[in-house]
């Protein structure tokens, strides 16, 4: 059983669920994988943990890590990005495989597209002070580019937001630009390095998406072959 | 939080949790219901235990069950129609609430149709051999009506099959024969007593879904209002 640590948002952890179900070949209920899913919106918000005074999810996020694994998970999975900060924390001393949604997503654009190229990130202020995604990508051989301020505040952070209060279509049309903007600028592909944006491209059906790379879906295809190499 | 007894199968789970957030009036992830879902697809079909001679499913259910209660479930809920063949057995002992889908389901019929009604049943055949639909049906006044054996094996039992192997296209075309005859018979309502037969009709856009009553969803809106009133 694969242990879900979620909630962080709701429809960003349903999402994941359908991806890890849309990425398994089944003929049948026998071949899924087995999933034990922490939906839990009240863990504590991260962004404002980590750029403002807010107070730490770490202690709820570790209460969950050990609750799923106490109840049977053989490895865990994370589908917020923004959460990846507390990654090293919630390694340690962790008595399963935690599979980060950064190297799920990080590993699918070097099927993509050559080293070299400029890559965007579409992500929560936090995840991009944080700066979670860039040293593995500059590792990779890649040169990250964000939003700039402006675009962060009038398209990203309310594109989130409204996903996060079902009125993903609004949410799409937002996004959409920042992604457009990037390519614009010169991004070869634009990771979607939170969780909350696939689903609002999505709701505007966006001609976009080949240009992007689903860090969900990354996710759920890595815990799939995860699972096929270790059950 | 809410344990979610799930896997049977697992497009119905995901489905489930769907609903479950559709049915929540959310301004943002905090407002949502906190659910721990097990989404275990080895658990033994249920039908073959029911009608022929197939291991039972219920040590694997008490299993799920108890690993819930013990992580943390408040109260539990299971959306499969089939497997509340074992309800009695999986209520004995049992120290959280466990929601019913055959209670929710009739409720929300009782708010629909007047006594006194003949109400169809789409439901796996060991749903129907079992009756597990029929002495709440009467007790609430209505007469139930099922499929004929042909009915059965050319177009229902096909029907859940094809969603269960991700073909709910071709699910939706037999499942929405099965709905209309029910109808042409003098139903004034079908439950869809199955939890892939939702996802089949929603698959062509049946124009039927008006007339029937969705069992998943009705699961879903009484889980809601039980974390509403005992959060």
């Amino acid at each position: 059983m694969i242990g879900v640590l979620g909630g962080m948002g709701p429809l960003a952890t349903l999402d994941f669920f359908s991806k890890v179900l849309a990425a398994t070949p089944a003929s049948g209920d026998a071949d899924h994988v087995p999933l034990l899913i922490q939906s839990d919106p009240r863990i504590p918000p991260r962004p404002p943990a980590i750029v403002g005074d807010g107070v730490s999810p770490l202690p709820a996020l570790l209460a969950g890590r050990d609750r799923l694994i106490e109840a049977g998970a053989k490895a865990l999975v994370m589908p917020c990005n923004t959460a990846h900060f507390w990654y090293a924390d919630l390694i340690k001393g962790c008595s399963v495989p935690f599979i980060s949604i950064v190297d799920a997503s990080c590993n699918e654009l070097q099927h993509k597209v050559n080293p070299g190229a400029h890559i965007g990130i579409i992500a929560t202020r936090a995840t991009l002070v944080a700066k979670i995604f860039d040293a593995p990508l500059q590792r990779a051989g890649y040169t990250p580019m964000v939003p700039n301020d402006h675009q962060m505040d009038t398209l990203v952070l309310p594109g989130i937001e409204f996903v996060k209060s079902s009125q993903s279509v609004l949410g799409g049309h937002l996004i959409e630009q920042a992604v457009q903007s990037l390519l614009d600028q010169g991004a070869s592909a634009v990771i979607l390095a939170c969780t909350e944006t696939p689903l609002a491209l999505d709701a505007v059906q966006s001609g976009l998406r080949p240009r992007t790379i689903d860090s969900t879906a990354a996710l759920a295809r890595r815990c799939v072959a995860w699972w096929q190499a270790h059950r």
